[in-house]
């Protein structure tokens, strides 16, 4: 069904990028380019690196790579040759080759629809939002006191969707509407354990494609059907009936009557797919009686880029908020009892509940939901509604016309898609002739408008009909005869916020406002362990704006995406390269998406091979908490198995197993572990696994402790995905977006999307974030072989060093062979809490004061800090933050010891803020100045000021609020 | 000699723009597009406008501008037609359409140089600087203490050039290279008083030709000769001698010989045109004995962009600092003893000295200047010469090659350039066959080569040589023989900052350390009276960065570059609808260079017309400094004119005219005046001055109150200039880049540069900052009629809205009919320092603690602050802006009645830093919270900190320092 779906045939003729003269060793080197990011990505010049190797008493980054790395493990036949993977070519030199790839891709005007739509980013957001660092370079925000900016965005986003839905509550948004749809499946089966679930026939078939997918792995029963027609006499049965409106056809559709009557006592979940733009003036899912509302945010402002990434939105109603997947951001106060922001309902997340999630969500679509938000903030609820009536009154302008030269015109209240019967060959005719894409299902042809086409474009597509039939009507006349429609809405969108920011400045400002709150890379190191908070270099980002990959509609027919094409491949290829594994899919779009994409992959190996009844899968305690909650999405049972010092509990593994031996499906392993070391047991786990007739997933999360020195395929793991978004920089958006391809062996292969046996579909198109593959694919061809390695021996130089400096002052919890860690360690503050009472909690905290972003908090061990610098930080980085973590340690010493007090301590009550440091009436036992600036470099620096203090979750999952208020802080 | 120099006709056929359904009244107003930019731009809500206008007692915006403007003047004829002024077309649309204007430029290879190169911008300051509104929508840094970050990097550039050239002081930038070379005469002609000048005839021809033009009119003999054999036997006759190296031939000289022998005792300026690239291995001119060394920044990471903007540099000996041209950044203290950045030497410049200035430099290139400086920071001094190296080997790579194929190649030490003898038509051949431009002089063809070629580039061009003379030769041996030049250079560039910034890391969070302390139009109001701090769309600054525009030489043949000629032809039809003049010239690139260029064109026709002793320009000594500073520029004697009320005094006008009868050249007037009046007895004036033989010139910075409504030519002017970085939205970039294109009636037209009875040349190149033109071109364009006219009727009802609301706490010292102000204001001060003690300064800084950019100080009335909201605030702003006034003046009345101490008080003591307020030991007579956070906006929008605290200009033009401080402050 997924229009631009080809069967993925590996391209052997994949291109050499490099110039020959630049990598002929005959050439001499001042001849060669020095417009390379390898030395601009490594944040270290060449004398610091020599200063740390000598600090962690090795002479050269390879030998540090042998004491780290077990040799047993050691594989690096990928990197050989650039013919696997290639020689690093300049940054301008790709920014060029990117843009003659896209220009490869043919931007028709379009009329495809289907869920995606032509719309036109506004100029401030496109500049001040998707190109900047200060937005794109943030992460999840889990530390909320240094996050407020985004975390107020994605409120407006929120109360957006609920305006327009007229839900209770809303979502930060999901990955894409098929997996929208999906979990609201989901949520359906779980609330009301029933295994039968009806969608109409009339939804996007991509939804229905991955509910069905989704389904066949839980053993839920899905009914597609006619819901206008169908009876529902057997309505008991079903936990859920999933609509749409308007629907594929673009029908608008009041499901009134279906919900509010003939199952107004059903005990299953109403569900309605929607679309934003029409809810401006059509009835709420909420007033048809619908229980959750979802669909996708991409027509406000985000472009179209061949699939995605964009933001789908999922709200329910107020019964249904606590199994509601995926973020919620919510008001809750800070330790000063002023209002803050902050992720709220947190335990019913994967990183608390694990298998009992309500979903795997992790990284979402923050970025894009931000945009979409700005979107409708810009407009507001008047400049929202025109567009709409002006797209419907565009739509049924043209529907007129049609009929006006005989064509017949599918009947129905519309609002942005006309449907013109037996008109045969017209798609074709448009394609070839006019240089137009439109949709077309049997003898069907469909358009669908959206706010970048114009009258003018309207009276073209009019001009060809009147070619194609050869008839001839008046244009003027007829449209003249269109008024909008009388709106079904009442007011709506009435907080201040929606209503203040219109202008351009006063737009600017706010996106500026928001951005100084928040700390991003731009400001400093964020030294998140399991989360590669490395470098996003611009000339990786420039490509993402190229209209030949921003304004792509992914059903568009193949000959219009030669581009695309060329850039898949070749990522696909180098992926399977770095990983020596058979093929890759680029479709799952986060991380957690990619270990359900591979685990269904598993488990369609074993249905095909006849035992379809190996459905347990073994996960180490220690593994992040997408593994379980994948696992259990992918209708897989979860047995913990334990960990001791770092490793694996062999004992408790062979136990498990034998416990599993029928049933063995899999086990999955993060790799180097989750503790930051290369287990050298990795290799026996794995055959022990392959011994019992399971397959082993392998995280690849860390896979930047990796690339160029192992791989998953080398270890033999039969599956792996990679996060794009942390080894191969694309950069987090503050939550999102993200891209997590699989890559499979030869078992699996057949087994991916798209290919002979697919698993099924787990996105609405084929490369679902499409439009930032441009960012590995820059990071591959930009850094080439040499350049990888580089980094990946950086990053460990860098958590080496960093470790070494900090040991004597925090105890480092495990370390591998030599004493040595990976890319990233951790240290245990439990004795520290235990002489002091300060925990982690309060150093992540303060750490914000000295203007640090806390590293990972207890995970994947409670009571820890986990810490992963990356290779992309410079050495006086490093030893900024060096300095902070020890002076830290002598404050709590302090503490300790009594020079400071047990609770009125700058570590408690951090982070400070600046109303509170200049307050006539401070009354702490410490002073202001060792509240705000603690070292002399916080002001050197420029002083990152969290914009709240400590805030309160527990009140915020007590007194939930997950909207605006009606009059926003920002102007009075 | 300029190379894309056409004699301009005006062309009739440029572009309606507008789709017609769109501007069809026929058509509904709902099928109409939303993105047009009309209401984006206007600050407020069409709500608020209403609130504006009961508040200042109009009906309507015709009203109010039928109370403002007297009748007398108004004229409307310029805008009833799209034939002279065209329909608004939406942002989208114009984006499209400039980018297929940009498509019509051709984008060949290059190797013309001559002063413009090709160079890798790096992506992180291309879209961090080039393309961040924080940087670009700042203001010239009078305000000195929110100004820190662009006054660190204008430092840095300093800093680069110093190092660079040996030079012991820098300036922030001229305007361009062949200014520059101007600028040298000018000082070499006012220090030595001797009216002879001898320049080598192996500088570029563009700034012969400037220097010529600029000599003419003041009467400098210049004489053009070989200055290596010239035998100077003569000296004592020049007041300089200006040389250059690599010379316009390519050739690099050691001019030692000349400057320390030949000339060692001669009275004259020894000033040598230098490459910045160059002097990273080439002697500096400071050791050939020069005392001044100019030349521009262009190739250092600014895109050529047809010519500019990029910023020229000048740096002189010691001795000569103080009656150097342009502005110069120094370290002074702050009011707590901690460095601090300021403009230093004020005191040289026009808006103090006024006819007496060292030049009339108003608006330089500070944008560009820091791009430059941020380039050689993130390339650091082994970076630079790394790249100077390469550039070189290609050079002689090619000239060998060329060689080996018999071609005679120009003898001598080279940099980057390779002359061919006797080459005929290869030119021609690499143009037509090749898609290549190079330079060609006689029989000589000229290739230079820069960063951006590469070693398959000369092979390609070794190709092409081949076949042009049908020899063969081998490329790689002779290649490899190629080796460096042993640079001449000692260590340079060994400051911190050049040495710690060479990660994209490191120097995205420098640059963003950078931004942040400075106030820019993204953060609030920048009410500079004279300024017109308007919006400055996102959508219009797109197009800067197409490649069609900044990638092109601007001495590329005619046939590449029909895109610039569109945009050029369309800019000057419209600029002369608005001012109802004949014609119009792109080439002046700044206000006062528009002034030069206008009174230029004046003496030319006083000369023609066989008038040359016409001499006086009569100013109101209201006038702005770069007036009197242009006129004396031009040769023209400067005598004032009184001014009562804000109005030009008559008796004093009639009796200047009387006692300069026979030599009136011309009148100079701003209208509106700088008093922010229409005097209704402007066109009597001009008449006076017509009937007395002279001409008139209109300052063109107040056009933001006329456009639409009245016009300097219909006024009577003869001439006038445009900022169009103040009315048209060209961002100001913190001091640069300008445009101030000068518009004249029939008979000043063919005085134009590059027509019949050209006035000569004013800059490098026909277009000067030609890459920001598309700028202007999308305020017509997106405007249209309508917006354009409501833009000014805005722009007056802000103005005359926060006068009402604030005349009741300060006195306005002028307004014009019905008590009404034009679109800007002065507030008088005087009286509240006299009651007080609290002055105009104390006021302008105390804002700052509210977040606000002072208004425009002491000019043009010492004691008073001149505030000019623009159309593009809200009535929020304006409403904040209000209520900071407000208190203001409460604090004012503290002091007054002693509830403030009279020296310890918040006025006095702002701006307040966060080392201040956050200080234990805070004992002012008044709170911490008075102090930072004087009204509750403060906090709520996130407080802008001022970084230093009240600046001590005094003390940092006794010690001047300006250059780095060997340890930069940034890191420890
Ligand atoms: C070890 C590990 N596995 C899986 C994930 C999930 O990835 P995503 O957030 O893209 O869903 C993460 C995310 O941080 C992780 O650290
Ligand atoms: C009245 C007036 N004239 C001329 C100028 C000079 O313009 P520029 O700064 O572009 O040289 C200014 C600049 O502020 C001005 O206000
Ligand atoms: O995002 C993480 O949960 O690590």
């Amino acid at each position: 069904m997924l229009r631009s779906i080809r069967l993925i045939q590996r391209v052997a003729n994949f291109s050499r990028l490099a110039n020959p003269h630049e990598v002929n060793p005959k050439v001499p080197d001042w001849f060669k380019s020095s417009d390379y990011i390898e030395p601009r990505f490594i944040g270290s010049e060449p004398q610091q690196v020599k200063e740390m190797l000598k600090s962690v008493e090795a002479n050269s980054l390879d030998e540090l790579v042998d004491k780290i790395i077990p040799k047993e493990i050691r594989s690096e036949a990928a990197f050989q040759s650039p013919d696997n993977f290639p020689d690093a070519i300049t940054e301008s030199a790709m920014v060029q080759h990117l843009q003659s790839l896209a220009n490869k891709n043919k931007i028709y005007k379009n009329y495809i629809g289907q869920g995606f739509y032509g719309t036109h980013t506004p100029y401030v957001i496109l500049r001040n939002v998707l190109e900047d660092p200060g937005w794109y370079t943030s992460y999840t925000p889990y530390q909320a006191e240094i996050s407020q900016g985004r975390l107020e965005a994605l409120l407006n986003y929120q109360t957006v969707i609920t305006e327009l839905t007229g839900m209770d509550v809303s979502n930060a948004s999901l990955l894409d509407e098929a997996t929208a749809a999906g979990e609201a499946m989901f949520l359906a089966n779980s609330w009301f354990e029933k295994k039968k679930f009806f969608v109409d026939n009339h939804v996007f078939p991509q939804s229905i494609e991955h509910i069905k997918t989704k389904a066949y792995y839980l053993g839920i029963d899905i009914v597609v059907g006619d819901a206008k027609t169908y009876d529902f006499k057997d309505a008991d049965q079903y936990c859920g009936v999933l609509v749409q409106s308007p629907d594929n056809m673009g029908e608008v559709h009041d499901w009134s009557d279906l919900f509010k009557h003939t199952l107004k006592d059903a005990k299953l979940l109403k569900i309605i797919g929607t679309d934003l733009l029409s809810l401006t003036i059509n009835k709420t899912p909420k007033d048809q009686g619908a229980n959750v509302a979802y669909g996708n945010s991409q027509r406000f402002g985000v472009p179209m880029g061949f699939g995605g990434p964009h933001a789908a939105f999922f709200a329910v109603e107020d019964e249904f908020k606590r199994k509601m997947p995926g973020r919620i951001i919510g008001i809750s106060k800070d330790a000063n009892g002023r209002s803050a922001y902050r992720m709220s309902l947190q335990t019913r997340e994967q990183h608390i509940r694990r298998e009992k999630a309500t979903s795997n969500i992790c990284t979402a679509q923050a970025l894009l939901a931000n945009m979409a938000g700005l979107y409708a903030t810009y407009h507001g609820p008047q400049g929202l509604q025109k567009i709409a009536n002006r797209v419907n009154c565009l739509a049924r302008s043209f529907a007129k016309l049609a009929k006006s030269l005989g064509i017949v015109v599918k009947e129905g209240r519309i609002f942005d898609t006309v449907v013109l019967h037996n008109t045969e060959n017209l798609q074709e005719y448009l394609h070839y002739n006019a240089q137009i894409n439109v949709r077309k299902t049997g003898q069907d042809t469909i358009f669908s408008f959206d706010e970048t086409h114009t009258l003018q474009d309207v009276e073209d597509l009019f001009n060809h009909l009147q070619h194609f039939t050869k008839k001839k009507a008046d244009f003027m006349s007829v449209i003249q005869k269109v008024i909008p429609y009388k709106s079904e809405r009442a007011p709506y969108m009435q907080q201040k916020v929606f209503n203040s920011l219109h202008s351009e400045t006063e737009m600017l400002r706010y996106i500026n406002y928001l951005r100084q709150k928040d700390i991003s890379l731009a400001k400093s190191m964020i030294s998140l362990g399991s989360c590669t908070m490395k470098l996003n270099p611009t000339s990786f980002m420039l490509p993402v704006s190229f209209q030949g990959f921003s304004q792509l509609h992914p059903f568009s027919p193949l000959s219009c995406t030669q581009g695309y094409q060329e850039l898949t491949d070749n990522v696909e290829k180098w992926l399977c390269d770095i990983t020596q594994m058979e093929a890759v899919s680029l479709m799952p779009n986060s991380g957690a998406q990619g270990e359900y994409t591979g685990l269904l992959c598993i488990r369609k190996y074993h249905i095909m091979n006849g035992q379809k009844d190996r459905n347990i899968c073994l996960i180490p305690i220690s593994a992040h908490g997408t593994n379980p909650a994948s696992a259990v999405l992918a209708g897989l049972n979860v047995v913990a198995v334990n960990v001791i010092d770092g490793y694996v509990d062999l004992n408790d593994l062979n136990k498990k197993i034998k416990e599993n031996e029928k049933s063995l499906a899999c086990m999955m392993i993060t790799y180097p572990s989750t503790y930051g070391v290369y287990e050298d047991q990795t290799k026996k786990i794995i055959q022990l696994i392959h011994d019992h007739g399971g397959l082993v997933y392998m995280d690849g999360a860390n896979m930047n402790a990796q690339v160029g020195y192992t791989s998953p395929g080398y270890l033999g793991a039969d599956v792996c995905h990679l996060n794009l978004h942390k080894t191969f920089s694309i950069p987090h958006g503050g939550g999102g977006p993200g891209l997590g391809p699989i890559a499979v062996n030869k078992k699996l292969a057949p087994y991916l999307p798209g290919r002979e046996h697919s698993l099924g579909s787990v996105a609405s198109s084929l490369y679902s974030s499409a439009s930032i593959i441009p960012i590995p694919y820059s990071y591959f061809g930009q850094l080439g072989r040499q350049g990888a390695k580089k980094c990946t021996a950086m990053a460990m130089l860098n958590a080496n060093y960093l470790m070494k400096n900090l040991k004597n002052d925090y105890k480092v919890l495990f370390t591998g062979q030599n004493g040595m860690c990976a890319h990233e360690f951790i240290i245990d503050i439990r004795p520290i809490k235990q002489e002091s009472g300060i925990t982690e909690e309060d150093i992540a905290k303060r750490l914000m004061d000295y203007g640090f972003h806390a590293p990972t908090m207890s995970f994947p061990v409670p009571g820890t800090l986990m810490i992963e610098p990356t290779e992309s930080e410079s050495k006086s980085e490093l030893d900024r933050f060096i300095e902070a973590m020890k002076n830290i340690k002598l404050e709590i010493e302090k503490v300790k010891n009594g020079q400071y007090d047990k609770n009125d301590n700058p570590l408690k009550n951090a982070p400070h803020t600046q109303d509170q440091v200049i307050n006539s009436g401070w009354n702490h036992k410490y002073s202001r100045e060792e509240a705000a600036f603690p070292l002399p470099f916080v002001m050197q620096r420029g002083k990152v000021w969290p914009t709240v203090s400590r805030i309160n979750n527990a009140f915020g999952d007590r007194n939930l609020i997950c909207q605006c208020p009606s009059v926003s802080d920002y102007q009075q």
